[in-house]
């Protein structure tokens, strides 16, 4: 296996060649031994489903294991329902307690219990403690594969037990010292180790300051820790600074990325874990759900202009420009919400400075919303030539403008407090909120006016 | 400075009290002691402009360059700007070369090159190498920090070697082995040195397929190459496998945040760099481009629903029920167009499949269409009592959704190939067109029957 980046695209090339023509036993050869595990998986999750198959089935029990714990959730769990707990237990031994559990937490009880029936007492007693916490906190991300040391023995001595080990465990950057009950009480970076006199005690030279995590802390906190100080691992503890295991930074760069994901994918009402290629009935089910909350919505609008049948029948002007002031009230309105629902995420919103970004959302929502009312004024008076028409739809863009900024400000911290995901929900309120303001204000000035 | 994370909070209630009742003296003193950089570039991060720059006089010059770092590049630039050369050397003294090489391309080029002036020899032609790449290579982003050994020499004389040091550089989990010309010849993992006996040869423990980054790669293949093979850091080499420097995780995982920003912010026609409390004028000016881009568009809508006029003033529920025609098409294209770039950006999608996806997405264009046009067509006949109006917001919609899973799928392969983004783009073009097709599929349908 070469990890050389641009020998992965010819290598998928030939792969999809050998299975076109038919050759499946150079396929598998290559699967099973030309790739590395997080290829197949890349492999798999860009291949249709019928393909996807076939290759699958090329892939060795033992490779199994290793390919499904670099799959989205959705393929991972595809995979998963269709196998035994015979061969559950064959594919996923060897894997790290925490991509253990998140695949175990995907599969129903019974099974769950079979394969930890199947492992051996520390192993499975580790797996449990992991699977003893949900899946989004700390517990639920890290893993128990943590070098302990003690604090009253010396360097060398430190050194001598390492090297009675053939590897550490992947992602070690620092031994964890605890007393005879387990109780974290330092770290001894390895990169400290190295540069200290070896005579030295652990309890001289450890770091007693070190960041430690809750188990039961959630894992975009976790996240936020990693970024803010660097980290490459750091200890989770239960009650009294009881030692339970690690996380470590390549599990934190997926809670980053997955959350990355889940903001944009949850502003189209999809799911961040959804398999780019899910079957058509699958995809059309999923995505109904959301049409039909957008449908609820827009027949709310319609209703509003349908109260003004009578006004629009007289002055059908009216029909033509009024999605343009539910369009800007939209636009405008999502820049605010966008800016707020970022600025929450970083932690840089509280209720101190809500009022200041309220009162400037406000000011640009009047600046921007007299600059386009007068240019969107100057094009309705020359097109239809009615002077009147011109002030009503500038009135009504300044209105629906500062509307948007007021909602786009309040509504992420209102559904913030109420723990609803403003990235999911937070658009669709604000367009129908924009939507039924702009058609109200400005098909009710035009009635006010013109009858 | 504590790293306990539940410390925080408190710490920033107390320094707002302090700088709220005017004692700059207890607020000064926790800015510059009580607090970690990263924590302090937050606070400001989190302030509005005019309290920024008073907490920004408060912080002690030497580490003013320390905080700089962690800020985003909006307010970076603000700080950067209102410094002489003379503030910038003593603030960026210790700072880490990539981060320094961040800095200066912030700076007009006289600045650079008087602080270029000012650094010792080998510091400066360190940092003249990362700034002879584009920021978003991987020799922008590399730091020069690398600890190498030659390959004849034995483990014994390696550890001796790094006890000399007083201490390792941040996140140094490998020695890179270098011929006598810095020639990258492999890697020695510091876990593989702990546990290999010492009297063995570099040569003989060395790692030779370790993955080395070409220092012209794109940082958002370096991130990709860091997530598929766990890195915590990798060699960056020119021509000849010569060795310039190295990456480190903490720098990738700038990188994918501020991706992901970017995606999220760039729907909206925002920079993801920009500064949550940016003041109200400038906000103003950067958001009004992209709400004039959005008033093109809608008159294109507009524009279409004027060549209706008639047709309306004859049958108004047509203008009441035309807005839902038009969002649902909005709404169906968002969908594909968001599987689509989240496909694109994660390398699933390639020639080969487009093809399959287009097919899948118009299947799903095609059930969803036909269920919720029969939903809107028994709604519409009940409100307005009329059949033919029901037929035809149905035959509509249908249409909508199928050309908006055509564009939703194509768009943002046919941009990509354009080299054009399409998370800034593509949401505009697609509303465009399903706003347009969706206006003339209802109203010339309504034309072709009612009149």
């Amino acid at each position: 296996m070469s990890k050389n980046p641009e020998k992965l695209q010819p290598k998928l090339a030939r792969l999809n060649d050998a299975l076109e023509s038919g050759a499946l036993e150079q396929a598998r050869r290559m699967l099973n031994r030309g790739l590395a595990p997080v290829d197949v998986a890349h492999l798999l999750e860009s291949t249709p489903p019928k393909e996807r198959n076939v290759l699958w089935g090329l892939i060795e029990p033992e490779l199994q294991g290793d390919v499904l714990q670099y799959l989205g959730e959705d393929i991972q769990t595809e995979f998963l329902n269709r196998m035994d707990a015979q061969q559950l237990v064959s594919a996923t031994e060897g894997l790290d307690v925490d991509d253990l559990a998140d695949l175990l937490q995907r599969l129903p009880n019974t099974v769950t219990l079979e394969v930890l029936d199947s492992m051996e007492a520390q192993e499975r007693q580790r797996l449990e403690t992991v699977l003893s916490y949900p899946e989004d906190t700390a517990g639920g991300l890290m893993n128990t594969d943590t070098l302990t040391i003690r604090p009253e023995i010396t360097l060398d001595v430190v050194l001598r037990y390492l090297r009675r080990h053939e590897r550490l465990p992947d992602t070690t950057d620092s031994l964890l010292v605890v007393t005879r009950g387990d109780k974290l009480i330092g770290s001894l970076p390895i990169n400290r180790l190295l540069v200290s006199d070896p005579s030295m005690l652990v309890r001289e030279v450890m770091d007693t300051d070190m960041v430690t995590i809750p188990a039961t802390m959630e894992e975009a906190d976790v996240a936020n820790l990693f970024e803010r100080f660097d980290l490459i691992s750091a200890p989770v503890v239960g009650v009294e600074s009881h030692l339970l295991g690690r996380i470590t930074i390549d599990d934190v760069v997926d809670v980053i990325r997955g959350d990355a994901e889940h903001q944009v994918m949850s502003m189209a009402g999809l799911d961040e874990e959804e398999d780019t290629f899910a079957p058509a009935w699958r995809t059309s089910r999923r995505r109904a759900v959301w049409l039909g909350i957008n449908l609820i919505t827009a027949f709310m609008a319609a209703a509003v202009i349908g109260m003004f049948e009578g006004t629009i029948q007289q002055v059908t002007a009216l029909a033509v420009l009024m999605p343009i002031v539910a369009s800007m009230g939209g636009i405008a309105g999502s820049q605010a919400l966008t800016v707020l629902i970022r600025g929450i995420a970083l932690g840089h919103v509280s209720g101190n400075n809500v009022r200041w970004l309220l009162n400037r959302e406000l000011i640009v929502g009047a600046l921007n919303g007299v600059l386009w009312a007068l240019v969107v004024a100057a094009i309705a008076v020359w097109w239809f030539g009615d002077m009147t028409l011109g002030g009503i739809i500038a009135a009504a863009i300044v209105i629906n403008l500062l509307i948007a900024a007021l909602c786009g400000t309040l509504l992420p911290v209102l559904l913030k407090k109420l723990k609803i995901d403003p990235a999911l929900s937070g658009s669709v309120i604000l367009t129908t909120v924009t939507d039924v303001i702009g058609f109200m204000a400005f098909l009710g000035l035009a009635t006010y006016f013109y009858l």
